[in-house]
Parts: structure tokens; C-alpha cells; sequence
């Protein structure tokens, strides 16, 4: 040994961002994943898996993270020399499945998907490079009726999962009406037609508003015009908009505040982008969502219309939308703030279009399915009954190791998740390790049983509320709760009426 | 548009080796994981879930693919320069977290895993470079009851996933036995002790002894000797063995051969390595778990002993198994070939040890998945019960879109997969989408039927047996089969009993 010491051991760390989960956070998320997924095939999508990664160019470029190493993405080489990255997102995928296979899928196609995505971010509290996401898509098609059915699917999940109507809220916007408000300030921001400072502008104002859960009115106000130096000094050059323009913008984002309904809402706006052919468009498509979603009953304490909802990604084209959480969670001082948002969407008209040059307009909705589950954990709502723990058969005599397996074998067959101890040391160790595992109990058979045709149970929930009770140490070894010896061949009855007595009654 | 196309377009391409997967895929496939979770539970495991990739230098090398790029991963840089790569196996992130995590942990550590793996391999037919990996594994424990273990479970799985006894065989060799082989024929195999040309030579025979299954006892002997020119005319390099070594080496390969039981496979191989301390140690080893399995029940027909069982993997020390089913399919020419390996593994007694320099010894069984499922369509075992579509509710006015959805809202909220058709098209369209989509029925509602409180249901599934039979025009026109009228307020009382009519009955 000493000699291998000379090599170099790799360091046992996770890669920044990363992490491990265990067995609680994956049973409640598996429970959580079935939920949605009930939910998403009510609506009549259908799953689909792309692979994890596809080639660079494929994807394409969306994330708003331009000033990050491979702008958000982890990309590789093939070894043809070819760019490959790791999906950022699943709607990226979706495009290229969707040209790639254009002719034979039904239209619209709807399709849901549930994995595992990956950006290139800076990490930090609750915010990983690795997480998971759930979306639904309709592609191919223009009816804003498919906008309108992503917020009911939004809102029906957010109910499925337990979270109570006003404790969420689906908000929706208008890329549109984003673009008719920045026409009628005198910048137009199509890419085809603006200029280039003008659709560099377009993207900054965006991004602006998109900050303002985080930096409030006036930071978003200072971002709208010279620029706004932050807590720890750093200068963020702003849109250099004037007075008057950036007043009109946040008359803008500020028509949700007073308005009483959706309705309202929209009529405010409706006056700021008169002028604007988009920004019209974009009005009329938001009313016929709103009388869709009004008919069938997701009114404004479900889904509302909010100005102030941008959505990061750069490849929306119309109506997007966020879901958020409206209660209040304590934060690592103790200082009561919102849960914000647990998933987004919007249209994108252009997406398939890019592989093909054909039309394929087509929105979706994703849940983050890990900030979901920290939400649901906070009301209280994961489900946390992960069920007991193994029954464990302790190893008196290891070389009557065969006699021990065949008991597990026997509370196996009926249906009793059970193990024999399989390391190498003795009595106390084995005890430490069935506690460490929350076994519920114990089954012993030492010489004595053996040849008294018993073994023994030892109960070790039981005995863990007996030893609060019981101060005495002569008085412990005397009772010995919760142990009891049975005949062997009623073993198995009898480790089925103790884990009846503790089963976790299910939680609603 | 015009002017966009000069914009060179990204081909719409799946990278090589990767597949998109599809709804029936998908449910069979987690169908299936669902059972084998069920099987690794009532054993004991727990659930852990790893990042997708690691740094590099902790998942170390063990991929047989030294001629690949990369040895067989797929890795990239990260911002600070450090190498990570996507994980090739479920077993090498394990042994980072159990290092990672040593002290906390309960002796032994038992945790599952299930997820994708990604390996930089040429693909084939059947092989892709990114595979889904069912893994469970005991670590710090040196009890061959641990192995013994994991051939149980993989003999329960087969058979929880209705591959019948007799159907699947897990074989077990021991890499100590094939060290004490080579040991006996002069070779010293041990990283420490042995020359770089013996510690190479070493791994050249186990390659040539693993590839038995596809190039026959004559094929193995050429590689152990001078080399082997394949079909295409490549020559490998064989391990230049001399024809004694060689002899006696192929004299183990066809120990089982013989053999009519396990005892007696181990005692024609024992005398092959009585000279060697290690492989002395390795007998006495399969001797313990062959005590075992057989004192449980585990006997020829599930698990047997199979001196050719080598396994890939570098990393294994001691015991290694394979599950292979044993049932014929047909391959691409018609020809019958055995399915072969669906899963395996060993004992790995160094990879945590790696890390930390303190002993770690473990064993571990992994099921490949998407092999297996393949493996369960051809025996015609899979589930292929997916359910009945999506009702679809055609729009015969665009104006009227909230009326359709109001009607899709009421078959959901009765727990019936509905839609409203979201598209933009005419009659036909939206008839041939409710086909495509594989609706059971679709729902109608047009001025005449609204003026009657009424709606019609087309019963797509009744209507296209009916097709079948008639074969007049003119009949099929006048009696319109499977299309009937009720009143509106019995559309889901309807429409559920169209669904139970065609419930696809449970399969077993």
C-alpha cells in the first residue's frame, strides 16, 4: 500500500454545480413526474425522448447567457471534428425532431417530454448547471387556442400537484406587444428591418424588464436608460433610452398594477400600441386567449395578463407565459419572499422554420420540475411517504450465512422488501447499521432459537418510543421491548403485523 | 423569405449513434423500469441519482475502447480548464460518491441507480452511444453473500419481467480463476508484481476469451496465439501465447462445457489453478456463493458457473457475472441466433479505494435497459398495452372554439384524454389528424346539431371494422356506421362508454 501512495489519487468531488440525490427527493420526485405526466396526457400530448445532446448547430444559439464560455452551453467535439452540446433546453430538440421528421408526424404535433437538461451557468443557491424539465408542445399551428390550452395546462398542474388556486398564477405577455410598445417609441425591432443598434437596443430593454422582480421599478428604470451600478459595484451599461421614452415604458409595464381584470389589462395597453401593426396583432391574440380561458373558467386567479413578463430565451415570437408561485417562503435570513417562478413558455414561430425554411409555428410550456419540488417541499405538500425501511436479518454465525438468506428469501416471496446483513463484523455494528438503515425491525436467530425452533423480531420503532419512556438501564434489559420470539415458520406472519402496525398512513 | 435563404440552414440531424424514442417505446420502457425498481427494492436498495458527467480524473479509465477517442467517453473542458466527461457507467460515479461520502454512509452501502450512459463507440445495428443502465450495487463489504446477492436478483428480475426459467441463465467466473489460470501457464497478472508485457499480455487473453460468443473456440485460440485476420480482411494481434499455454488455457474455457453441474464445473476448473494462491482463493470464493445460491433455490437452471464469463469492464477483482437469455430470435437474414447478454457485472474491489486509499471492496449488477426491452418485444412480452388515444373534438367554427373547449374540459375534468383540434384546417384535415393520432372517437358539433342541443360521436374504431365489411359506396354512405347523435349534456356519459367498448384488455 505504501508503495501506491506515490501515485497521484483523484480528489472524490462533484464538478462545480452538480449534485447528488437520494433516496427522499427521488421518490417524491418520481411521484411529482407521475402527476404531471397524468396531467399532460389528459390533454392528449403524447412523450417523446431525444438524446441528451445533438449537434451545435442544431440547437442553435438562445440562451440569454452571451457573456458565458460556449454562450450557456457544454459543447464537444466528435471525432469527425463535428460540434456536439448538451441540450439546454427541450424545446431546442423538439425543432430539429420536428423538421427531421416533418412529413409523417400529424399536424399539429403534440408531444410532452420529461429529462434531464444542462446549461453552462455561474452556480449558486438552488440554482444547478444540471436540472430537470417537463414540457408539452403543439407544433404547427397558429391558433392562439394552443396558447390559451398551455396556460390551462399549466394552472390544471399546479392544482394536480396540490398547490391551492391563488397560491399560483399563470402570467401572460406578448413578444408582440413588447415589439408595438418599442415601435411606438420610435425603435424597430425586427430583425429584418431594423438596425442593428436597434435590434441590439430591442434585446436590451427586454432583458431590463425581465429584471424587474429582481432590481424593482427603478432599477429597471436606470437599466432602461444610462445604466445602473449594482450592490457590489459592478456597472451594467443601460439601453440609453431618453426620459420620455423609458416614462412610456414603464406606463407600460405598470398597466397589470391598477387594472381589476385581464380585460383591463389589455385595454390599457391596447391604447399604447395603437400605432403598431405587431403590437395590434399582439393585443388581438391576447383578447382571444382571454375569452378562451374566460369560457372555460381560468379566469384571473389562475391566469391574468401581466406586462411585465419577458421570458429569457430569445426565440419566442408572440404570446409567452410564466407560472409562479404567489405564497411566501422564508429566505436564508428569515426574511419572508415569493417563490416566483416554476415554469414558462411561449410561441415560437421560427424554430422549425430555421432547419427547413418552412412554416411550423408552435408554442409549449415547461415546468422546472426541481424548483417545483423545493416549492412543494416548502407548503408542505411532497408527498413524503417513502414507505419503511429493509428488514434486516441479522448474522449470528456467518457461516450459516445460507440459513439466513433463506428467510430473506421467504419475507421476500411475500412481498416484504428484507436484506441479510452482508458485511463482515459483529452484533453492535449490525444493530447500528439496520438503525442507520430505518429498518423496522430486526430478525435474530442465534444458537438458542436455532434450537428451540424460533427466532426472534426485534422491533426497533417500537423500541425507539419505548427507550424515551423507560429511564432506567436495569429496567431496559430486563423488559427488552418490543422483542419478541415466534415460531420460525411464522416469521413471516409476524414481520407482517409489525410493519401493519407502523405503516406511514398516506397523507393527503 | 427571399432574402433569408442565402442564410445557410442547419441540417436537421440526429448525431450519430443517438436515437429519438417514441410513445410505445417510452411506456413499454417504463413499464418495465417500474418492475425492475420494484425487485431492486424488495432486495434493500435505495434509490441514488448522479450528475450525468464528472471530472474526468475521477471516473477513471476502465472502457475496453483504448483505440477510441477519448478511451471510449465523451468529455469536454470546462471554464476552468478541468476535464469532465459524460458518465460511461453507473458503477465509477458511485465509487466518487461513496469516497466522497464514507463516513456517513451505513456499512455496507446498497444503493440502485437507474439512467442514461453515454460511450464514445462505433454504433451498429442494436448499438447506440447512448443506453439507459438499471444498476444496483453493496459497497464495503468483502462477503461473497454480497455476490451471491446480486445473481439473485438477477434472476428475479428476468423473471418478474416475464422471462420465464429456462429462458435466462446468469453465469458466473471469477477474474481470481482466470488470474490463477494465467498464473498457472506462467503468466504473473497482477498490476504490482507482473511486467508491463505480462500485466498486457493478461488483458489481450481475457479480450480474446470474452469474445468467444462471436468468433468460436477457433477464433479465441488465434487470438491467444500469433493473431486473427477477421471477414474484412483487418488483422488483430494476438497474445503470442505458445501452444501449451494456449492448450491449457483453452482447457478452462471448456470446463462447463462438460460439466452437469455447477460443483462440477468448479472441480474440473480447480485443478486447473491448485498452484496459485489467487485462483485457489477465487474457487473457494464461487464455492461459498455456489453453497449459497443453491441452499436458496438458485440452482443450474438460473445461475450456473461459466469459466468464458469475462466481462469488459477493467475494473473488476474478483467474481463476475452475466445474465444471457438463452432464447432463439432471428436475426436480419432470417438466420436464429441466441439474444444473448442483457446485463452484468462483478466485484470492484478498488475503485473507492482509488480515492481514498482505504478499502472499499464491492460488487454490483447492472441491466442493460434498452437491450433487455428489445429482448422482451421479441419473446412478444412487452407490454404493448398503451392505452386508447386522445378523443379529439374536431372545430367545425373557428368562432365557436370556446364551446369545443368547454366540451374538452368536461371529458377531462371525468379523467377521458380529449382535445380540442388545434390546428387551422378544413373537415378532411381534421379527420385525417384524428386517424393519425389515433383517436377513438371524435366528437362533432355543427350549426344543426347546436340548434338541436345536440352532438354527434363518430366512433373511429368501430368505424373502421365496419369499412371493412362494406363494400358498397352507396351502403356506406346511407347507414353511416359507428356514428351516432346524443344530447349534449350526455357527451361524457357517451363517450365514456364508446372507451370502455374498446378498452384494450390487460395482457399477461
Amino acid at each position: 500500500m505504501a508503495k501506491k501512495t506515490k501515485q497521484k489519487r483523484p480528489a472524490a468531488r462533484l464538478p462545480k454545480g452538480m449534485r447528488d440525490i437520494g433516496p427522499a427527493e427521488i421518490r417524491a420526485m418520481n411521484a411529482m413526474i407521475a402527476t404531471i405526466r397524468d396531467v399532460y396526457e389528459s390533454y392528449g400530448f403524447e412523450p417523446l425522448e431525444t438524446p441528451a445532446f445533438e449537434y451545435t448547430d442544431a440547437l442553435g444559439k438562445f440562451l440569454p447567457d452571451t457573456d458565458r464560455p460556449n454562450e450557456g452551453v457544454f459543447s464537444f467535439q466528435d471525432e469527425d471534428d463535428q460540434w456536439l452540446s448538451l441540450r439546454y433546453d427541450q424545446t431546442a430538440p423538439l425543432a430539429r425532431y420536428v423538421a427531421q421528421n416533418f412529413d409523417m408526424l400529424p399536424k399539429p404535433f403534440r408531444r410532452y417530454a420529461v429529462g434531464p437538461v444542462w446549461r453552462n451557468e455561474k452556480p449558486g443557491p438552488g440554482r444547478f448547471r444540471q436540472f430537470m424539465q417537463f414540457d408539452a408542445d403543439t407544433v404547427a399551428t397558429t391558433s392562439v387556442a394552443a396558447d390559451a390550452e398551455m396556460c390551462m395546462l399549466a394552472a390544471d398542474t399546479m392544482e394536480a400537484l396540490g398547490i391551492a388556486r391563488g397560491q399560483y398564477q399563470v402570467r401572460v405577455n406578448s413578444r408582440k406587444v413588447l415589439d408595438g410598445v418599442l415601435e411606438g417609441i420610435g425603435i424597430d425591432p425586427s430583425f429584418s428591418t431594423g438596425t442593428e443598434q436597434q435590434v441590439r437596443t430591442r434585446l436590451t430593454v427586454l432583458r431590463a424588464i425581465d429584471k424587474l422582480d429582481r432590481l424593482g421599478m427603478e432599477g429597471v428604470s436606470a437599466l432602461l436608460g444610462p445604466g445602473r451600478k449594482d450592490e457590489s459595484g459592478d456597472y451594467t451599461k443601460g439601453a440609453g433610452l431618453d426620459p420620455q421614452q423609458i416614462d412610456k415604458l414603464m406606463t407600460f409595464i405598470s398597466a397589470g398594477l391598477a387594472a381589476n381584470s385581464a380585460q383591463q389589462t389589455l385595454n390599457s395597453i391596447q391604447a399604447l400600441v395603437e400605432n403598431s401593426e405587431t403590437g395590434r396583432q399582439g393585443i388581438e391574440e391576447l383578447m382571444e386567449m382571454q375569452t378562451l380561458l374566460e369560457s372555460t373558467g381560468y379566469t384571473n386567479k389562475r391566469v391574468l395578463m401581466d406586462p411585465t413578463i419577458v421570458r429569457g430565451l430569445d426565440y419566442y415570437t408572440g404570446p409567452v407565459f410564466e407560472a409562479e408561485l404567489t405564497f411566501e417562503v422564508k429566505d436564508d435570513k428569515g426574511q419572508p419572499v415569493r417563490f416566483g417562478s416554476v415554469g414558462g413558455g411561449g410561441r415560437y414561430d421560427d424554430l422549425v422554420t430555421r432547419f427547413t425554411g418552412r412554416p411550423a409555428p408552435a408554442t409549449g410550456f415547461s415546468i422546472g420540475v426541481s424548483r417545483l419540488q423545493s416549492a412543494l417541499q416548502a407548503l408542505g405538500r411532497q408527498n413524503t411517504n417513502v414507505g419503511l425501511g429493509t428488514v434486516v436479518v441479522l448474522v449470528m454465525d456467518f457461516n450459516e450465512r445460507p440459513r439466513y438468506l433463506t428467510m430473506v428469501n421467504a419475507l421476500r416471496s411475500a412481498g416484504i422488501r428484507a436484506e441479510m446483513y452482508l458485511g463482515t463484523s459483529g452484533m453492535k455494528a449490525q444493530m447500528k447499521y439496520a438503525d442507520k438503515r430505518g429498518a423496522p425491525c430486526v430478525i435474530i436467530q442465534g444458537e438458542d432459537e436455532l434450537a428451540n425452533g424460533q427466532v426472534q423480531i426485534k422491533d426497533l420503532i417500537e423500541g425507539a418510543k419505548a427507550a424515551q419512556s423507560i429511564k432506567d438501564n436495569k429496567e431496559w434489559k430486563s423488559t427488552r421491548p418490543a422483542q419478541f420470539a415466534v415460531e420460525s415458520e411464522k416469521l413471516v406472519e409476524a414481520v407482517t403485523s409489525v410493519l401493519a402496525r407502523h405503516s406511514p398512513q398516506v397523507k393527503n
